[in-house]
C-alpha cells in the first residue's frame, strides 16, 4: 500500500473503533448496528465488513486498542486490602455499561474466547498477587493460585453473568474475606 | 377449545419439544433450526412461532419439561463428601451435550434470566446443604451460605463458560477442599 492510503486506512480503522465504542455506550449492544458505525464513522459498511466479520470481534479489538481497561490500582502491601481492591475494580469494570456490553456482546456471538482474553490481565493480576503472598508466607504453599482465583473471581463473574443478584463492593468483599480464610495457613 | 382440539395440541407441544432436545443433541445449537425441529415434529414452522419466538425459549422448555436435569444424589452426611458428590455432578451436567448446548444457546440469545432458572435447583440444593451443616455446628453460623455457593459454583461455571480449562471432577474436589476450609470454624 502506498504511505497515503496506509496512512487512509489506518485513520478509517481507528475512526470506526472509536465510533463502535461510542454507540455501544449509547446505545447498548443489542440496538448498536454495523450501518450505525459506519455512518459515524464516515466509512462504507463493506470497509467494516472487510475487518471484522461481525459486531462482536469489532468491538473487542475496540477494547483492546482503545483501553485502557479500567485502573490497575498499585497494591499496598496488605493482603486483604489489595485482594478486596482488585476484586472492587473488577465490579466496578463490569459494572460499567461499555465494558458490560462488550463483555456481554461476546457472549451472544459464543466468542467465549475473545470474552476470557478480555478477563485474563485481572486474572494474572491477582495470580500474582497471590503468588507473592506464597512466597513471603501469608497463603500456604499448597493453594493452587489458579484455582484461588476461579473462586474469587467466579464468584462475582456469576452474579453479573446470570445477573442473579446485584454486583456490590460489599459482595466482593465478602468473597474476598471468606477466600482469605481458606488460604492462610 | 374443544376437548380433541386440545389433545392434539397438547401432542404437537410435546413432539417439538422432544424434536428440539434431539436435534440440539446432534446437531448442536448453531446448527439447529426451527424447520429442521418442525419436519422432525412433523408441524408446520408456524406452529413451533406460535408459542415460542425462538431456539432459545424453546430449548429451556423443553429441558424443564422433559428433564430430570441430571441425578441428585442423596446426600450421606459428610459435608465435604456431599458438597463433592454435589459439584461433581454439576461438572457432569454442564459436560453433557444437551445440557451445555441449552444453556449456551441461552447465552447466545440474552436470556440470562432463563439461564439462571436452570441452572436455580443445584444452588438452591447446596445453600440447604449448607444450612444444614450450619445447624450442627460444620459451618460457622456467621458464614453467608450464598456467598459459599457463589464461591462454588462461580469456579465451576466460570471454567465452564470461557473455556479457559477443561472442567474435570480434580478442579470441582480443589474447590471444595479450598472452600471448606473457609467455611469451618
Amino acid at each position: 500500500m502506498p504511505p497515503d492510503a496506509a496512512r487512509r486506512s489506518d485513520r478509517s480503522r481507528r475512526a470506526i473503533l472509536v465510533a463502535a465504542l461510542e454507540l455501544v455506550e449509547a446505545l447498548g449492544y443489542s440496538r448498536l448496528t454495523i450501518e450505525a458505525v459506519a455512518t459515524r464513522a464516515g466509512v462504507g459498511k463493506q470497509t467494516i465488513y472487510r475487518w471484522w466479520s461481525s459486531k462482536g470481534p469489532l468491538l473487542f479489538e475496540a477494547f483492546v486498542e482503545l483501553g485502557p481497561i479500567g485502573q490497575y490500582p498499585p497494591t499496598c502491601g496488605d493482603l486483604a486490602a489489595d485482594l478486596r481492591l482488585e476484586l472492587r475494580v473488577v465490579v466496578e469494570e463490569l459494572g460499567e455499561r461499555r465494558f458490560d456490553q462488550v463483555c456481554r456482546a461476546l457472549l451472544h456471538e459464543a466468542r467465549d474466547d475473545l470474552l476470557a482474553l478480555l478477563l485474563t490481565p485481572r486474572r494474572l493480576r491477582l495470580e500474582e498477587r497471590l503468588r507473592a503472598a506464597q512466597r513471603v508466607g501469608e497463603v500456604r504453599l499448597e493453594v493452587d493460585v489458579a484455582v484461588a482465583a476461579d473462586l474469587l473471581l467466579g464468584a462475582v463473574h456469576q452474579r453479573w453473568l446470570l445477573r442473579t443478584e446485584p454486583l456490590s463492593g460489599q459482595h466482593a468483599d465478602a468473597v474476598v474475606d471468606l477466600v482469605l480464610r481458606a488460604l492462610r495457613g
